[in-house]
């Protein structure tokens, strides 16, 4: 049983914003999104074997510049307070960042390519999942009070 | 900054699967998925304000009963040696499972009602984050290796 919940970084995200406020609030903005990169150390590279041909990847990080938080909160774009969990805030009670990425190839050993990541320059990286169309993808899916705010963005009409 | 990397779980996952050999390999199957739920500690339910009108959720959980493996391996429905990183396998240097959810409803205060869930009753429960068609969603996204492993599952033409 693994039951000691300590993680250990497996690499580190590098991208072109170098402190929270210049980072941005969607990672697929602008299109094209900026090239990133995760560095993997160099223990873990045989890990990657068999990661060609999958176009998306899932990127799992720690939010080290995340300062802790009130779990109920007024999120910038929003006028109510919401909860933590219904938010993608970074200052979450585990302070984990998940992002769906599209991977670009390797650039090097244990260098990958990555697009849409939002995060610091130098965020430890804990984890690579392939993206599964089969279990991950809900096109349908509906985001509650985040709606409004998606639809505002896309300038469509509600 | 936070640069412990400790973690500590908000509640637990109960799921009618008591090992590992028991839990299903897609969390979808069979049609409809068996209804799973998260208990959140008390002092995390302030957290889940806001929530109702979410379709789907992700869930991260700590998969404590992963024992540690090689980074690579042969999975069990394949024929040739994967990195970890390539697949889903719950033997990963940070064993954090990840589950896209279906969210019906709350039963009771900080029970929460979900479908898809594919992990053993028990699992410690890390975070709960809303599923956003926005970021998270890929529905052209090629699975690499998995891509045959689920046409064969599906009885379609390759």
């Amino acid at each position: 049983m693994q039951d000691d919940f300590t993680l250990r970084p497996i690499g580190t995200l590098r991208t072109p914003w170098h402190d929270i406020p210049a980072c941005p609030r969607n990672g697929r903005r602008p299109d094209p999104a900026p090239l990133c990169r995760a560095e993997l150390l160099p223990e873990f590279i045989p890990g990657l074997l068999g990661l060609e041909g999958l176009s998306h990847l899932i990127v799992l990080y720690w939010m080290h510049h995340a300062k802790p938080s009130g779990l109920v909160f007024t999120p910038p774009f929003d006028d109510r307070e919401r909860g933590v969990f219904a938010t993608r805030s970074p200052r979450r009670p585990n302070p984990i960042g998940l992002s769906v990425v599209k991977f670009e190839g390797l650039d090097g050993p244990g260098v990958l390519k990555l697009r849409y990541l939002d995060c610091v320059d130098g965020t430890p990286l804990l984890d690579i999942k392939p993206y599964l169309t089969t279990t991950d993808c809900e096109p349908g899916a509906s985001m509650g009070w985040l709606d409004m705010h998606a639809t505002r963005n896309r300038n469509t009409q509600p």
